[in-house]
């Protein structure tokens, strides 16, 4: 893909200082990028870096200039540089059909634009809306609901009756809707509590590689809208997380906790169960240790929170 | 399943106070019941929100009495609701048979009540039981036994040797029998001291999503009857849990640990190697830090242990 | 196999104390061994418990003398039972060949000596060495690369773009190259920082089951020459580990933190973004919890690092 210098400028909200017509033809790293490459500074030295380097041009915030590159001012670099990348490196498309090696039960209802990969098994009455892409090996349990413009890595598995919504991303590994670890004890042993509920994510959600949402004892597990959840992130039943939150890596959270919007659990937190977590609050990694029924309110923050000393990190039983 | 209220109480060895012809239909929580639904309190609050909503009969202690409900008096409600939960939401069945996308060795001996799913893959010599279930994606290493009434939820993996006992129910996943982490230091490099143990898992254990259970260095790692293993919890080279044990989430037990019976490794607990943990102990969550060689003696609590100092989470090396 | 004590000792660089032309059968721990086993003490107890056994033959240190036994005396005792298992239990050989179920990209470049199991999936432009293992329901992706003698356990995720070295081993369920954890704040929602990068995994590598390693946002994440991970690992985008390094299970790598040669992560340990631990560094298990920016000279060691109070275990963001 080529693109002038004026016509990035236009796609990133930004103007350009300097040639408008340079020619650019990817985006890289100030330390690998090549004569027709964009590359992105946030800071004097890293502008510094992009100056020396072989880059054409130079994403940056309002108060630079470049005697040596065309700068591409725009209020917030970063976005500019998501933005930027996604022109430069689109995602790779699929096209529409079901691999002849996949397993699709008759019942199913299957977008004609959807793409299925080989391997994939599709259970009884489930939907998958328009454009979707499940990749080698996955397998969507009975009943289950994957909305438009979501993506399954390869070797995901969806349980029974699992809502996905639209444009959500599940990588490799990631295990939604098993059931949650719920016994009663029971005369010298642990009776299982058979785990009825189902679990419902939101749209635009993103779940890393081998973590696990379980499903609900009864009814759902939820994850909001917009919550992006990292690798081996382990959610319990019936937990709720709302809208736009970040689970970082290795996080745990037990049964029946609500988050609010925007709350971060830095990798590794453990988070009890029954707890309630307020919109915006941040939870430091390796997290602070939180007594069940602790009410976190808004706009706690890591050092705040740590001044709470037990965690009981509880299964429900 | 229709059932009357004296029918359900006679299953759960309970007493009707109140209508016995009464019709239920099914089971849900207080805030979810309809007409006809059976729900469940184990506390005042709890008893108070069955009242009020829409269930026709409430599972409930010997102090409770309605006006407006009917109530199935238990001794311990928890254990009744678990088995009534599992009445009225008995575990799918499955067809037996193999799929005919399921690679199966012609030396493994399968009982014909067997349900093997898409795209398995059974190894030599392998043995499974009657009415035993493989969903889809399960690799079966060779010489692996599964014993009847067992279930494999889908994309589970077991190396060779694996011996899982009865009504063990293993989620997608998890890995059962891969190398335990061994390696002596030699002239610059990690050696690799071959595993070449196997893992024994007994009767009645149920293991979570995403966890591994390494095969021994020699001779086995053994999960013991009754023990329950939640998701993404790592167990090492030949550990050995006892009977009725629950490991909850994240949990990491380093090699040659042997746990009693009825241990309680709470989430996110990190457990040294070559400890022994003595019945009954429980583990706070994110772990007592244990020194390696320390012993546990039996009803060791949380706050007791937490006086523990350190944690050496040790490989074996 | 049968080996004479002599043959056996040539073979470990150890000398024969007692009958040369003894005929050992197998290995086995003191406690198993039979007639004709070899067995292994390190220490005063062992070495009793060894003369107490039924072992025809035990590896042990240049002090141990025995009247029942014939000893074979090495210099290292662990580095001669690592290489004396493998002698007895070499590693299972696979047929070269592709099974017929597996789905293989026609552009893909597979030596004729590769064994490629059921229900595989190979991408385009594929390239696997000789002699390289695939077992059942891996997955590679498009433009990936295998080198020579390396094997994948079943279910492994290689996504595009991942370069694999010569033996290397990658156990169940590791996810290898799926997206970075990277999204910028953009007006009230998580705005997904396009993970454009690869991963690159040195020669002599192994990677434990259900790991994690995600490929860079821009440029590669790099497993170091000889770097051995346990089970359920994190590593984040852009992380570098050195040469031999020792990453325990559970042990969590924030993005782009580089690890020298011979850096030790015990269990479930955390480590913060854009850190750089110095050569030999062991960090303790569950982590000592280091400050983003902190640097580790080399011979740092747990107890050291413990002074660091505080961990950040910072997303890309």
């Amino acid at each position: 893909m080529t693109l002038t210098t004026a016509e990035i400028a236009q796609q990133l909200g930004g103007k350009v200082l300097g040639d408008p017509n340079a020619r650019l033809t990817g985006f890289a790293s100030a330390d690998q990028a090549r004569p027709g490459d964009l590359t992105f500074a946030e800071t004097v030295e890293y502008f510094a870096a992009a100056e020396a380097s072989a880059a054409t041009a130079v994403i940056a915030g309002q108060e630079f200039t470049s005697a040596s590159k065309v700068v591409i001012r725009v209020a917030n670099p970063r976005v500019a540089f998501a933005k930027a990348v996604a022109i430069f490196f689109p995602e790779p498309e699929f096209t529409p059909g079901i691999h002849p090696t996949a397993v699709v039960a008759k019942s199913a209802q299957i977008d004609a634009s959807v793409h299925i990969g080989p391997h994939c098994t599709i259970g009884e009455r489930v939907t998958i809306g328009a454009q979707a892409v499940l990749l080698a090996g996955d397998h969507v349990g009975d009943d289950s609901v994957i909305g438009d413009d979501s993506r399954l890595f390869p070797n995901v598995t969806l349980y029974p009756r699992t809502q996905i919504g639209k444009r959500v991303r599940i990588h490799s590994g990631a295990v939604i809707g098993a059931d949650g670890f719920g016994y009663v004890f029971d005369s010298g042993f642990h009776r299982k509590v058979p785990q009825i509920g189902h679990v419902v994510i939101g749209d635009d959600v993103e779940i890393g590689a081998n973590s696990c949402v379980d499903r609900g004892a009864l009814g759902a597990t939820v994850i909001g809208r917009g919550t992006k959840i990292d690798n081996l992130v382990q959610v319990a039943h019936n937990v709720q997380t709302g809208e736009h939150c970040l689970l970082i890596a290795q996080v745990g959270i037990s049964g029946s906790t609500k988050l609010g919007n925007y709350v971060v659990l830095a990798g590794q937190a453990g988070i009890g169960g029954h707890l309630k977590i307020g919109n915006q609050a941040t939870v430091g990694a390796t997290g602070p240790m939180m007594t069940s029924q602790t009410a976190f309110g808004p706009f706690s923050t890591a050092s705040k929170s740590c001044a709470i000393r037990r965690r009981i990190f509880c299964a429900f039983r």
